[in-house]
């Protein structure tokens, strides 16, 4: 997307983050965390209405059904607190699970005493919307399904769609983890219907992390009142507050929200959630194909593979070590993420935030210099991760 | 103090912030958040173990038995976290109350589903030590005390000292709200048992909000495995996952931490506890001098004021109203802040943050510019509020 805005490359000499958040962001959304707001203040009562207003618009098709309630804490505190205040105490829910942030749902499950089963696929196979319907017939009690969008820990996208069709169909409510994917995939309740999402403030839409937010039907939260296990985890208590009053209930990370805005403003002048996906894929790409010309193989197949974050097989070369790999890509600037596999050594390289295909180029050329430091000749990785690999093949 | 460095007034024509958090900081600690880190990265590691080893040592005499767990979130999830961690299921509390932020660990507890009991004693009378001995006596079943050290609602400082050592002579267990006096107020713990207390960034040692701690004996930490009622305010398994790995287990507000340790690092130039302490108590003493000398009276007799935040009863005549005082207070630099009273109105002067003796004086006297734009010619209370008030001088 040769129109996409430029990007505003990191200062003070620091390097880009290839992580899935925190990540880098722009000058203009740090420089609004340069003054102090009140937070019962009519300014900044202001500003947490911009900001909910903003959300609920990003939903796209079926957005007026929705409200948004903000939750303090990292993503995994909105995760959990979706989860402890939709499902009822005599609920039960259904995890679709292909990593480690699907896993982190079930434990959160465990930790509040919500019955639940959960369909895992292990590293990063995709739960597909027959066996989720399968599922679902098999068991009645199951009154929720809960599926994460992209998978962070492999970078695998899950189909969604066929997934809600399933959930949809057998009556039951659905409950996404959209933490990496909301502001850069789109997820149109019309179209992909869900009774609420959670994402977080360092994702796709690029602001610094310190809290995490809950889009919801406004009828899904007026019936979840009195669900939660949490004092400070209960999104109906949260939004009933902030509906009364403007205000959050408990101390809000006011500079982590005065940045979230600007990086909502610059989200929309981007051109919204399809310009940002569109400079996200095109990241994707680039990083992709370079990596490949040098010899490495990702974990997924093309299908699979999210705009988000890709997971990259560790080479075989005995020179290879990630730690010497790690720190020859910082001395060049970038800030790389370890692997989250069982199967085989991987490391991951993360696609959004303020980077764009120049910037995937000189990580690729980064990755060149690193390897040749490290005298590794060849990248490609062991027998057994491919072996690993092909079986994907056949369960997709 | 004289001697006390110079504050760093706020700039872009911001108002100062008299409210017990977010609180006016300095520009130095907001350029802090003026880059982004990776929250796996090397360089973040150490800015976290730095941060804990500062909290701890703040600590005083007696600090070597504590470990320090930050917890993303509003202070109120520390506040949650340490009693879902520290009451075992089948423990029991004992809440000393005397306003909303007791009312609040009330609440928590009975979310958590952990049994508790109340001393509650109403809007601002102390928790004294012999009633805590007496109330400890009579139900062995207590293994927890909760005190707020300054209950931020009336501005009330608790007497901890007399509180900690009734519960140490019942046998009993100390948990401490320190919330919005821990770097101001020493509770050294050689001096004032307890197992363990709470703040957050965004109160004394003045920096932005985003994140809390619990500094906790290393024992009760241990001790704390598998009580915890929620993943993410799991106070064990954050801080088993930090020992390992020296990160965050979840993604960590890096900005605010990052701003957090320039605040740290500020706190020790300035002379640590001691002369943050002095710096708020000279403020405050500036401050009701002051607004005595217009006319307005404290809800509190002076041996129960803290250096935090004084409550002060709204005047009595017709022109005052508290939003058009508010508005008024604004526009001339000063945001101030609602009081919690159910007797009386009242109105919150906050005197934590980049204030000084200096700053209080112009706010004194923005006050009386305020009260004569609105025509109030007297500042006394009603005689209700000072009847209420003598009710205080006779219990405490
Ligand atoms: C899909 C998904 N869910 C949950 C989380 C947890 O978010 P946090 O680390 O902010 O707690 C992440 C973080 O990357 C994620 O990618
Ligand atoms: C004593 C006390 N406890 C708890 C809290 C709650 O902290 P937060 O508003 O950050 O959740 C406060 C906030 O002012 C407080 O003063």
């Amino acid at each position: 997307m040769s129109d996409c805005p430029a990007i505003d490359p990191p200062r003070l000499g620091e390097p880009y983050l290839l992580t899935p958040g925190p990540l880098t962001t722009s000058y203009a959304v740090k420089q609004a965390m340069l003054r102090d707001w009140g937070s019962w203040d009519g300014d900044f009562r202001a500003m947490t209405a911009e900001m909910r207003e903003r959300l609920v618009a990003m939903l796209g098709d079926g957005h007026e059904a929705f409200t948004c309630v903000p939750m303090q804490g990292s993503g995994s505190f909105s995760v959990e607190a979706m989860l402890g205040s939709f499902v009822p105490r005599d609920g039960k829910a259904l995890v679709l699970a292909n990593g480690a942030y699907g896993q982190r749902a079930a434990q959160a499950l465990a930790y509040i005493g919500r019955a639940f089963d959960a369909l895992d696929k292990g590293d990063y196979l995709p739960p597909r919307g027959p066996e989720v319907a399968a599922r679902l017939a098999a068991d009645p009690a199951v009154t929720h399904v809960v599926a994460i969008h992209c998978e962070t820990s492999s970078g695998i996208l899950n189909p969604l769609a066929e997934i809600a069709e399933a959930v949809a169909a057998a009556g039951r409510t659905l409950l996404v983890d959209a933490m990496s994917a909301f502001g850069a995939l789109p997820l149109p309740p019309a179209e992909v219907p869900y009774a609420a999402l959670v994402s977080s403030a360092n994702k796709c839409i690029e602001g610094v992390p310190g809290f995490g937010f809950v889009l919801a039907r406004r009828e899904a939260v007026v019936a979840a009142e009195g669900n939660a296990h949490s004092l400070c985890l209960d999104v109906h208590a949260q939004w009933a507050a902030m509906e009364a009053t403007g205000q959050w209930r408990y101390t809000p990370p006011t500079h982590a929200v005065a940045a979230f805005l600007e990086a909502l403003r610059a989200h929309a002048a981007e051109g919204g959630v399809a310009a940002r996906g569109a400079r996200y894929a095109e990241n994707r790409d680039v990083l992709v194909a370079g990596m490949r010309a040098l010899g490495f193989e990702t974990l997924l197949a093309d299908r699979w593979l999210s705009p988000i974050i890709t997971t990259f097989f560790c080479p075989a070369d005995p020179a290879f070590s990630f730690d010497a790999f790690y720190d020859g890509m910082k001395a060049r600037g970038f800030i790389i993420y370890p692997g989250k596999l069982t199967v085989a050594e991987s490391f991951r390289l993360g696609h959004i935030g303020q980077v764009d295909a120049d910037v995937m180029r000189q990580a690729v050329a980064a990755v060149e210099a690193t390897l040749r430091a490290l005298g590794v000749t060849d990248p490609a990785p062991p027998a057994a991760a491919l072996a690993e690999r092909a079986k994907l093949g056949e369960a997709a």
